[in-house]
């Protein structure tokens, strides 16, 4: 099928950019992460509720928020001073390397610790490209359903940790938390997963150790 | 750029299998809709909930269930022993017209009332595929966040009806109902919006009464 052979070009050609954008990351010692969910699951929302707290840890950072057209996310990064760029893919359902390397282009990596991304709202497309991040965090939602691992693997098992939002809802959902984590550990058993709620706090600080964590690891493997 | 010519292609082509399913349909009298949503805002559910409903009324139908891998949500569908057929897109974050033409290659369309797709979780792609359907509908739901329309216009003005699900949850939610709608009207000025809750049945039979009527429609045009 001529689209297949045509989308696996496209991903090589994604690949060799992303390489040189991991090169550069590494040189800098900087870490990076790609925050992957469907719309709406909550990704402005956790970054709304890290940002201020690895500001006050004294993290370099820059967010990268993908969006198709508008830049409402970045300006809700903006309200709370938090560093932003934002990428528009246009019709594209996914950032792919050549965006990430054309955000990045004005920022001084090597006085970066971190770099976010908050990629547009997708479970499909964006598992499927490297943009040069350390890490994938596959971000899921309780009222989503607790279907979704099975449905999008790909997405499960390329990330590190899957963080599981909007626990405040559970009371009003049938969400069944165990069978979702179940079927996130089978596609993927070394995964870490978090149960958070952007709303009241819960869990939140799970996600900042763990970066804090990375960020002191790709430190000093740099050293 | 490159991906923009090859997408072009893509589409063209796209159109151009659409235009034959379109022509089969209306030989047939057939009214063909098209259901588009995040992952996990409820199109199963919808389905669940208005399948045994246009059934009682006698109408002849079938559906096709859109998802990358599993057959989760025609197992849903068979369950309620509604007439469904599996599309599975592989890697593919949106149902194409040749893959709707080959999952209808079975089907007697003459004998058919009503065609429902169901397609993969997602609200880029999908919108830009037209695969032959009367209408698409844009499903939304409460707590996705009321600035979806904005952030996906392209769905929104090419649908007929958006249904904003999940109301039940609006007293745990901030999202604001008002402004949602209004964010739709000013994409699309000529949308039906329903407010529906697939879990307490509430406005479903809305959507139902819209189908019902526009099956009639398609059933003179076609006397």
């Amino acid at each position: 099928m001529a689209f297949k052979v045509i989308k696996e070009n496209i991903l090589k050609e994604n690949s060799e950019t992303a390489g040189k954008i991991r090169e550069k990351m590494n040189a800098g010692g900087t870490f990076m992460i790609n925050i992957i969910s469907s719309p709406g699951a909550g990704k402005t929302s956790l970054l709304e509720s890290i940002g201020p707290k690895l500001r006050e840890m004294g993290i370099a950072f820059v967010i990268l928020t993908g969006d198709c057209f508008t830049s409402r996310d970045a300006e809700r990064m903006d309200a709370l001073s938090l560093p932003v760029a934002q990428i528009n893919t246009g019709n594209a359902c996914h950032i792919d390397a050549q965006l990430v390397g054309k955000a990045l282009e004005g920022e001084d990596i090597q006085a970066l610790d971190l770099v976010i991304v908050e990629n547009v709202g997708n479970l499909v497309c964006p598992a499927e490209f490297d943009i040069g991040e350390d890490e994938k965090i596959a971000l899921l939602s309780t009222p989503e359903g607790h279907d979704k691992p099975e449905k999008y693997p790909l997405l499960i098992s390329e990330s590190s940790v899957a963080v599981i939002n909007k626990i405040d809802l559970l009371d009003r959902l049938d969400f069944d938390i165990e069978y979702c984590e179940r079927s996130v550990k089978k596609v993927n058993p070394g995964i870490k997963i978090m149960r958070v709620s952007c709303r009241t706090g819960e869990g939140v600080n799970d996600l900042v150790e763990w970066i804090m964590h990375k960020i002191k690891i790709k430190k000093e493997k740099n050293v």
